[in-house]
């Protein structure tokens, strides 16, 4: 494996308002954020010489007009990525590998979902286990983990009321996410339970969104923009589509996030994450997910994340901030949308001009994406000043 | 634009057998194509460091694990690209992008589709056309282009007739088709009428089928292989999901073919394709449809791609071989799979190993993919020893 460190910028970023926007279709919807980032790329349309879309459900759209259409974007190379909830930024990474390879010097990376019209609210289909029979949804997939990691490591539900209070804390500053309100520690503790041990408030909402990125060459990103991001490392790492049930399967962390960390990382030159990563955005589907994640990444020790954000330096005030934005916890997960949106929230926090709560002056932010009921597949970006 | 030629080596295809394979499912195509081509490489799996898939319908195959499953090829990165009946090229473009980007020395691409399992068999909800209703199929759509360029240049069915019979003429010699029986020019006329002006021979079969390419930068191809085969230019352009009855469409050729030929031929440095291109395996979907190829790749004028049929110009021993493999026509159009069939075949008539008839001497191949029916989006790859 090689490296495409500094061949890739990042010089305009775009996001919808995320939540139920029974208003615009998924075409309306990437109108709006990739109209943003052309605009805050200060580039005309025409400029844009490729393009990539994520989206998961076919009902969101499928092929390269998925872009094309909604954008009147005509006569140019657009591809459809899909893979599962990590569409987003594997989207991404294509376009990154598009201008990287040379081929061009702007192209537009684009993701959408309507999640509140689509299959995602029934309970899915995802193959029926031998002996625990159909209808294997998200939230029970995940609370096995939950349960498994709380029995481990000796710990209660309310490591997980710690992750949502944060994110909410966080989300209710930003004017672009779905949920924005504070919880206390009591609400989400005595919230309806969904599948136990999680609760209401540990399972991010069903939400519509659409985020962009506009992508260069450097040499043409710093002819746009005096503070273009760059793209210092990218990994993913597929495993398979049924993890769970598995003999050996570990519910209390997922090789995926590690791989594609360590991928990322050896690009980067990142030796010590938790001294080297200013911020971070990871995928916090569910609360118990974004416990799990602060260890893949390497922030914490194994059974130990939970004290990471009770004693406050998961906060974007902290000494590793987490989900900073308000994560999946307040944006919801439009799943081709998500992985765009943390580009989207990291460039900005690196520019100094994020919307919701300002991290500190950071140079180096991650952003982690992972796909399937955990441990199926995951990405992880490295972007830097 | 850029380029990417000469970055990108083939070092590896394989291809299983085209046709009603009730035998396997999507995971077991895969796997033979896959194995075929990672032995025609000569590597150990372990040595493949990056996938891509392709599929059109969910029901062959979501997301990177549709790849890492079947293979067991874990825990390396692998994308899903779909893009209608572009999807098999695309896939193979963004490997190569993945390549020549400097990430990856040696990837794997593969596409599949399982059509006589899928909804493709029904007739496809393209959307309702406000006063022709619903139930537009493919060879409906198709008709509708026969139709205009049969009566604009004067010509008659005949001409549709000559596509079959030099394709299945081709298409009986190749051990890997669908359809393996040379037709005369009466069968095809006197066929059962599929869609006015198109019989049942002037459109290709319904087909499973899987294909893969091993791909590698240049220095690592030249160490596994004396014949690496060449990326020298690929283009792909997208434009709209409806570009029938919308006004202004010319049904007698198609912008997306002709656009993605101009970018492929500029990166490549081809300017008189009839003399330069030594054989070309295009999408013949329908026999209307490779003559509309034929003039859009700039082998013939407007109207005239009937005369290089008929008169042996296009045949394996004449000036500019088209299908020389039998086509579509022969081998059907499993969606995923198609473009990385075209890859599979003109990388073996470039190393003189094709199955079926061998060109004589062929240094520069050219393979064309299109998406959607007919001119939504279009994708050319020139191959050169």
């Amino acid at each position: 494996m090689g490296s495409i460190k500094d061949k890739v910028a990042i010089v305009g970023v775009g996001c919808t308002k995320f939540g139920e926007r029974y208003d615009k279709g998924a075409d309306g919807l990437l109108v709006e954020a990739v109209n943003e980032a052309i605009a805050d790329a200060g580039i005309e349309r025409e400029q844009i010489e490729a393009g990539w879309i994520g989206t998961y459900f076919p009902s969101s759209g499928t092929a390269g007009v998925a872009l094309s259409d909604p954008l009147r974007l005509y006569h140019i190379p657009i591809t459809r990525v899909e893979n599962y909830c990590v569409t987003g930024m594997d989207a991404f990474r294509n376009a990154c590998f598009g201008v990287a390879s040379g081929m061009y010097d702007l192209a537009l990376v684009a993701g959408v979902e309507k999640l509140r019209e689509s299959g995602a609210r029934g309970i899915p289909d995802q193959g029926d286990h031998p002996i625990l029979g159909r209808g294997r949804s998200a939230p029970g997939s995940f609370a096995l983990t939950a349960t498994r990691y709380l029995h481990d490591y000796g710990l209660d539900r309310e490591v997980l009321a710690d992750v949502a209070v944060k994110n909410h804390r966080n989300g209710a500053q930003h004017p672009k996410a779905h949920l924005r309100k504070e919880i206390t520690r009591e609400q989400a503790l005595e919230a309806p339970m969904i599948s136990s041990p999680l609760g209401l408030y540990d399972c991010c909402p069903t939400t519509d969104g659409a985020a962009a990125a506009i992508i260069a060459r450097p040499e043409v990103a710093r002819q746009l923009r005096d503070d273009p991001v760059y793209v210092k490392g990218i990994g993913l790492s597929v495993w398979t589509g049924r993890p769970y049930f598995t003999a050996g399967f570990d519910y209390r962390h997922w090789p995926t996030t590690q791989n594609a960390a360590r991928d990322a990382y050896e690009q980067a030159g990142i030796t010590n994450p938790r001294e080297q990563i200013d911020l971070a955005e990871v995928h916090d589907c569910f609360t118990i997910t974004e416990l799990l994640n602060i260890e893949d990444l390497g922030f914490a020790e194994p059974g130990t994340a939970w004290r990471l954000v009770k004693e406050g330096d998961a906060d974007p005030d902290g000494s590793i901030p987490v989900n900073a934005s308000g994560g999946l916890k307040s944006f919801g997960h439009p799943i081709g949308a998500t992985g765009v949106r943390l580009i989207y929230e990291v460039t900005r926090q690196l520019q100094g001009r994020a919307e919701g709560v300002q991290v500190e002056d950071p140079e180096i932010g991650l952003c982690h994406n992972i796909g399937g009921a955990g441990g199926n597949l995951a990405a992880v970006c490295i972007l830097g000043r």
